[in-house]
């Protein structure tokens, strides 16, 4: 496509917003009881007397929902491929949250050994409507470099 | 539970291992329309022309697998809870592997401004049924004290 991003299209300060996302309580039960089947994710009566203090969506929930949210609003050339990631998340998502992600390019480093390709570190943070930060995940992207015909 | 496991019964080089789950096309598609829409996750035709070299799993699918896994093989008391991970995904998972977790606890920091608690990290190690690692992923969990009463 015309409007690829290329790894010369990424500099550093490059900032990126998603879309946003409601999440459900139906939503949270349903991605617990595939991958994370805890009481703390399954059902607000035992929630309550947990840690997390009532339902909220696991954390790898909020990290598939935060993959959608960039996959769907990126043009990075090749898709988006992370080598490695960091991630806390500092707050719980409760039913009813909006989230919405907001990324910055920190690091553009073309490759050494493979001079098709560079990586890029973005780091992606996801909010909920009050603004708070309830995932904050930095990735290593490989990005392909603009091919010489282009 | 009786073989509830508190802090105090975590120790460093302690090691866990879960049980197997073998992941097939369908699971990797379905996965992705839902949380990673992209080429090399969807459609084998498609995913052999991109870096991945054909089709395989989204690493926040093999992230959730690999949660499911830990998840249903311990009995760490009041669940898994991390605080923040890393991960790496240094291959892909493709349609028929076999994977299964091994996770070792790294380190056992009791809070100093929380008495009921502490921070366990744990490596884990997502293999295929060749003994490659699909996953590396390294976990900072919340972990209670047994209370003085038990």
């Amino acid at each position: 496509m015309d409007d690829d991003l290329y790894l010369e299209h990424l500099h550093v300060g490059q900032r990126f917003t998603s879309a946003m996302h409601v999440v459900t309580a139906e939503q949270i039960k349903a991605f617990a009881q595939q991958f994370d089947p805890q009481p703390f994710h399954l059902d607000e009566a035992a929630a309550a007397n947990t840690l997390l203090g009532g339902l909220a969506a696991s954390g790898w929930h909020t990290a598939a929902l935060t993959m959608r949210l960039l996959v769907d609003s990126s043009t990075i050339a090749g898709g988006v491929i992370g080598a490695s990631v960091d991630i806390a998340w500092p707050r719980p998502v409760r039913p009813g949250d909006t989230l919405q992600v907001f990324s910055e390019v920190m690091e553009n480093v073309p490759s050494r050994s493979k001079p098709d390709r560079g990586n890029v570190v973005l780091k992606s943070e996801t909010r909920n409507q009050r603004g708070e930060a309830v995932q904050i995940l930095t990735s290593r992207l490989i990005v392909p470099r603009r091919p010489h015909s282009q």
